[in-house]
This record gives C-alpha cells, sequence and structure tokens, in this order.
C-alpha cells in the first residue's frame, strides 16, 4: 500500500530501528546481487534418483540418457504394404498389371519372418522386419490383391518403403541431455525404447513454516501458507510441511527451528511472517542463535524484510509476512534457490516480453522495485495509487517489471521487459469498478 | 523419415487404397480447417465444481469470484509502530523531543481495541485496527521507547501510517475473472479473505485406448500410452485408462468402444493406433459402426491418418500409431479439444518466438506441414534428412513451424513463427554425434 511504501522510503524496512533493547544489532541491507549470490552459494543441484516413465514429465534429467540400440533395430518397411524384390516390379504400369503370388500376412508373433520366395509378396506393417530376399516395399496405392495374387501397378526401385536400421537414432546416440526438463515426446521416445526408469534430479524438499497474520480478527487469514505451496510447486519443489507458527513469544519459532534441524527430511527452510522488527518478529534473531544468519534486510521492495541463513548447512529463507512482500520475496530469492536445487534454470519462470513504458514509472534509487503493471493498448503502465496496494495488485496486474537499484525509474516510451502473469484471463482492476 | 514422407506425398496417408474389400469408401482428406472446426463445435466448456484452495493453482476459474468484504475491513496500521494522536507530535524534532504514555502492546485476542487515552501512545502491528482516538501511525524510526515512556522525534500528518478501510479491496471488487487459470498469487489472494473454495471448470476426463505397436520384436514397446498421459496432463485433463489394446482383430477395439460406450466416466476418448488403412486398421471402421465417423484422415503431416467421431454424444479422436504422427495429431487436434472443454485457450501450449528462416523449408501444397527446426544462430533451420524422422525429431527440434496449406515452403530470410519446444536444454542432434 502506499503508506506502506512512503515509509519504506524514508529508511526501508529492513533499517528501521527497534524499540527493543535486546534486539540485535540493526543489519545492513545486503543488495540484491549480494543476496542472489548468496542464495547461488547455497543452493546446489540436488543428488539424482531413479524415477519411473509416468512421473518424468517435467522433471529435469540428472545425467544423459543413451539409446540402447539403434532405431530401427534392423531395415524394416516404412509403412503398411507388400514386401518384395524391386526388380519383380519392372514394366509393371496401370495397363501392364504384373501378378505375384501374395503370401499370408505373417503372424505377429514377432521373431524372424521367414524368406521371401521369388515372384512373390508378402503383406507388411510399417516397423516390421522384411523378410530375407525382399529389399523394397510396394505401397498399397500401386497394388490390388486378387484372391491369391497381387497385382503390381507400378515399379518401385530397390530400397522404396524400407526404413534402414538406424536411420532415425544409432544405438549409443544421446536421447535427452542432462539438465533438460522432459517434455512428453521425451517421455514417448524413452518409452518406445523400452527405458522404464530415468535419472532425475530430486525435488528439492521445502520445510514451510507459515507465521499466523499478526493482526487478529476479520482480516486473520494466512494467506502465505496456500501461496507459498503453489509457489513451491510451480518451481519443482516438494512441501514438507511443518504446521502453522502462533504469532507469539519466540519460543513457537525456536522451537519448530530446533525440531526441524533435528528431524531433518528438507533440504531448505522457508520461514514466513515475523521477518520483520516489530515485537514479535523473532525470525532473525532465532536463526542468529539456532545457526547462522547470513543477511536480513534485502534491497527490494516489496519484501525489503527477506533474510537468508544456515541451520546446520541447511538454507533457511526469512520471508515478509505482509502477503505481497511475501510474494515479491519468494519470487526474487527463494524460487531461484529452489530452482537451483532442482536443477531448472535460476531465472524467474515468466516469459518476458518487450514493450514501452505507457506511463513514468518512479522507482527509489538504492532499491531493485518490483513493479507491478498493466498492458494499456501494448504500452505497460504502472498500476495506479489506488490500486497498487496489497495482494490484490499482483493479482491484478498483467506482469511486472524489474526496476534497478541505481535506475530512478522510466520514462514514458522507455524499452521495458515485463515479466508477463501467465494467468491468461485478467482480473478487474479497482478504476474498472 | 523420408520414405514416409515420398510415400505421403503420393497419395496421403489417409488417400491409400486399401486391399481389402470390405473396407468402406475412402473419406475424403478433410483440411486441417475443417478438422478444427469439427473439433470446436464438439468440445464445449465443462461445467463447474467446487473445489479446494489446495489444488487451485493451476486450474480455471469457471465463475468469477467476488471479494466479500472490504480490504482492510476496517481504517488499520498499514506497518507496525504507535497509534497515536496527530496533533500530539506537532512541534517534535530531532533536538526537541515530545513525550508521550507508552501503553503496552494490546493483547492479541482480536476483537475491538479500547480508545487511547490522551497523550499517549500504543504500539500497533501492522493489519491491526486503530483504537478510537488515533488518528495516525508513528514509525518505529521516530521513536525511543524510555521505560513507560515514549521519546518522539518528528511530527506525522493526521492519517500517516494507516491504511484506510477498503484501500485494497472494496467489498464486491471481482478477486478474479471467469477463466482466469488460477496463479499462485491469486490462490494466496483468496485465502486471505477466507475463500476456502472456488468454482473451478471440470477437468476433463479422457479415456485413452492404446493399442499395441504393430511389429513385435525388438522395437515393439509402446511410446503413445506414457506420451498421451503427459500430453493430457499437460493440458489439464485427467487420463481414465482402458488398458492397452492388442493390434489384433477388430474385436478388441469393438468390445473397448462399446464398453466405454456403456460405462461413461469419461467426457472424450482418444484411440492411438490402428488409424491408418492397414489389416488390422479397424480404428475408422470401428467408430463407424458403433457411432458416427466425422472424418478419417486430415491434411496434416505428420498425423493424417487421424480421424475423428462421436460415441453417443462424446467426441473420439482416432491417433496414429506411429509416434511422431501420433505426437503431431495430438498437438495439433486433440490437445484443442482437451483444452478447451477444460475451459482453456485453445491455442498451442507454446510461446512463440518471431525468426528467421536460415534455410530453404519445402513443404507440399494441401497438406499443413509440422515441420520441425533447430535455431541456429538465431536463425530456424529444418532438421536435416538423416534427423528428421520419428518421434526423436521432436525432441531433437528447438521447435516447430507449422506451414499452411496453401504454402509451398519458405525462402531464407523468410519471418516464422516457431512453436518453442519447452524442454530448455537442447538434445544433440544426429549431426553433431
Amino acid at each position: 500500500m502506499a503508506e506502506d511504501e512512503k515509509l519504506a522510503q524514508r529508511g526501508g524496512i529492513g533499517e528501521l530501528r527497534h524499540p527493543a533493547a535486546s534486539e540485535p544489532a540493526p543489519l545492513r541491507r545486503a543488495s540484491l546481487e549480494e543476496a542472489i549470490a548468496w542464495l547461488d552459494a547455497h543452493g546446489s543441484t540436488l543428488p539424482p534418483e531413479e524415477i519411473g516413465l509416468g512421473e518424468a514429465a517435467g522433471r529435469v534429467a540428472a545425467a544423459e540418457v543413451i539409446s540402447p540400440r539403434p532405431v530401427p533395430a534392423g531395415d524394416c518397411a516404412a509403412a503398411d504394404g507388400f514386401a518384395l524384390r524391386a526388380a519383380e516390379t519392372v514394366g509393371a504400369g496401370d495397363y501392364n498389371p504384373l501378378r505375384l503370388s501374395l503370401l499370408e500376412p505373417a503372424a505377429e508373433s514377432g521373431g524372424r519372418p521367414g524368406a521371401l520366395p521369388p515372384s512373390s509378396a508378402a503383406p507388411i506393417v510399417a516397423g516390421a522386419v522384411l523378410p530375407p530376399g525382399a529389399d523394397a516395399v510396394l505401397p498399397f496405392d500401386l497394388a490390388q490383391e486378387k484372391g491369391a495374387a497381387l497385382e503390381v501397378f507400378g515399379a518401385v526401385p530397390e530400397g522404396w518403403g524400407i526404413a534402414r536400421q538406424g536411420r532415425q537414432l544409432q544405438a549409443g546416440a544421446r536421447l535427452v541431455e542432462r539438465g533438460r526438463v522432459l517434455l512428453p515426446q521425451d517421455v514417448g521416445l524413452l518409452a518406445w525404447l523400452g527405458i522404464r526408469r530415468v535419472p532425475a534430479v530430486r525435488r528439492p524438499r521445502v520445510r514451510l513454516l507459515v507465521s499466523e497474520p499478526k493482526a487478529r480478527g476479520a482480516n486473520s487469514f494466512d494467506a502465505n501458507g496456500p501461496m507459498l505451496r503453489a509457489l513451491v510447486a510451480r518451481d519443482g519443489g516438494v512441501v514438507a510441511e511443518t504446521g502453522p507458527l502462533a504469532a507469539g513469544p519466540q519460543e513457537d519459532l525456536r522451537t519448530a527451528l530446533a525440531r526441524a534441524l533435528s528431524t531433518g527430511g528438507a533440504d531448505l527452510t522457508l520461514v514466513a511472517g515475523r521477518s520483520g522488527r516489530g515485537w514479535d518478529d523473532a525470525a532473525a534473531k532465532t536463526v542468529a542463535e539456532l545457526g547462522k544468519l547470513a543477511m536480513h534486510g534485502v534491497a527490494l521492495r516489496p519484501g525489503g524484510s527477506a533474510g537468508m541463513g544456515l541451520l546446520g548447512s541447511e538454507p533457511v529463507l526469512l520471508l515478509p509476512g505482509d502477503p505481497l512482500e511475501c510474494w515479491s520475496a519468494y519470487e526474487m530469492l527463494a524460487g531461484r534457490l529452489i530452482r537451483r536445487m532442482g536443477g531448472r534454470s535460476p531465472e524467474l519462470p515468466y516469459a518476458v516480453r518487450e514493450v514501452e513504458a505507457g506511463r513514468k514509472i518512479v522507482s527509489a534509487i538504492g532499491v531493485v522495485d518490483l513493479c507491478r503493471v498493466r498492458l494499456e493498448k501494448g504500452m505497460a503502465e504502472p498500476l495506479g495509487p489506488a490500486e497498487s496496494g496489497g495482494l490484490a495488485s499482483a493479482v491484478r496486474a498483467d506482469g511486472f517489471v524489474i526496476v534497478p537499484a541505481a535506475s530512478e525509474g522510466y520514462a514514458p516510451g522507455a524499452r521495458l521487459e515485463v515479466y508477463m502473469s501467465p494467468g491468461g484471463v485478467r482480473t478487474q482492476s479497482n478504476s474498472e469498478r
């Protein structure tokens, strides 16, 4: 909300002086670059696991997969037709049909077909190995069955209608690269070759500690738990939840984090809420006491009270309790860590569209601004003051622009990169009501 | 494979004359436009269902969702600080601190706070309702606690630090539009407002009848089942499988389709394999006998032996058994039907990038070609003859270009729209081996 942003401009949430004497000295607010460098240093790709093909689509290949054999495995029919000797079709034409003996379709029992007798043709299905002696496959439209005979209405050259061994894939060919996000057709190709399990990067297990909203009463529903679960799933993680934290004494948070430390079962921890510098904002203090607090406060808006550190060797991220700030800090920090650990591209999973600024975009120097914009006639416009507040602004926006710390914003007409919201249908703006 | 394409050019898989006398007369091969028009006429959006928020991300809103109340619900603190009377801060400054009585933090039990006595300040957390009498919230950086007193180092105007009722959302404001694919932040916003269930378009239930590969032996693994399951999931459908079909007598297929007709439980049926005109390609014939065959053979390559019709009132699509042809026919036909029934955009779920053709792209007149391309130095090049064959070509490609039926292809330098493969890391090409 605008009031929030005015307050933040006067010092930044990460730098607010806290009244309690027991509070550790305020940390210097880290730049977004520093925060990202820390995340990248602590977000190594997780080890691989073998998974079944049925769950492979969308997963990341942890190693390259090699074709165990050539495809086709031997010379075979490229399409349904009649296997024959090409030399025996010479001279055939629409007005000069030649006759061959028509064999019965081979039993579909696999194995090698018997040799083709001279002056005969054998029905064959696409992909089947040619009978010895045959050197071409006559297509249906050049043939007509006549009882036990086949009339041939055209000549085909040797090799016609035959797919050669290894034509599609040679033995040892790389089927998928390491790091590839497996597509449905990749799954199909592996299945086709009889490969039933693939090495995939293990999905990051995310411990989610969500604080109850500070202000009780009519507005006291938790947005962050459901939102973070959906965000973690989007980025390929698995949530290992530990239940909500009461917004109360530090002991709750300490107990939850200490239990997490002792039980394991996750690769990283997200603490949502209690990251600020208010009375019960004990997240940073608790991490500092139980592990190592690397930074608290990032020059990012919204999301400035984010922090990060280690519990043992496991990264822990502090996300603001305000849902918009939480969303922004997840997108800019936590999501990157989860994607990296899962072997995915660390970049934001949004399509980027280059558009012109339709109105001036204002940003403070020294802070990276995640500015929610709407596209109007193909131009990006920041949401107006009446609608830029709260999580609703992230729902209303068509996307967002990341204004670097060194920039005061953009003049109308500037070229912007907009991270496009994939929601499809746009939600009504406040001003349209 | 190239042989396949040569054969297809000589008549098209959909027009091959079949040798069996019992075969119905070959159908005219439909244009892709006709096929899409049929699909759109038979793919209405499914009815809504109520779902929990936990499964809402990625689902399609079946109706708009309205805010049940304003946010904030009343005037409240925009950030943590001290609630006070603005008039009592007039004249305060760094060298002229004013003193107010500091109240205890309100118990976090909800409900309305007690009135603020004159010359006093009450600690307040973001989102909490202001105590009667207070008209501003002093930020931490303008205050210092001194025992039971608060020193104020700056004046704030009336309304400072206050988020007004309805500032973020008014009661009755539209939260999400009908047809929107719900994002994590949408889920968060709904949760925040205490909305626990949302109306979503029911996911299309897809009955999958996958024929075993025709040619037995070393290559006889099914690619289509695993691939189609992943494709259906990608497009928001749910697979209700009925097991594989033996590649054998028509009775198997008839039995499976007849059972499907009688049991229900699906919104559409995909039959993969047995769609061609070979000996056991009974799919079209069986649909014609049990229901209504609308078309068989589409001017599309790969995928030309696709067909469609109705079983009762339920659409049934015939997909080729060759995995590449099956993939192409799914992408161009079946996926569109599933996305439409699920309330999603019917368009291909691929990012489109406009690039220049780096080499000539050749296509036959009268057929829509789904041409697999690779990006080389930012230019699109068709896969070479040695690697354009089989499903491996859809895995190797960086994307594909859809060449319209009226086009013979593109000259180098032509601007192309490439449907980009989202796999991330590219798989090695045949030529790089």
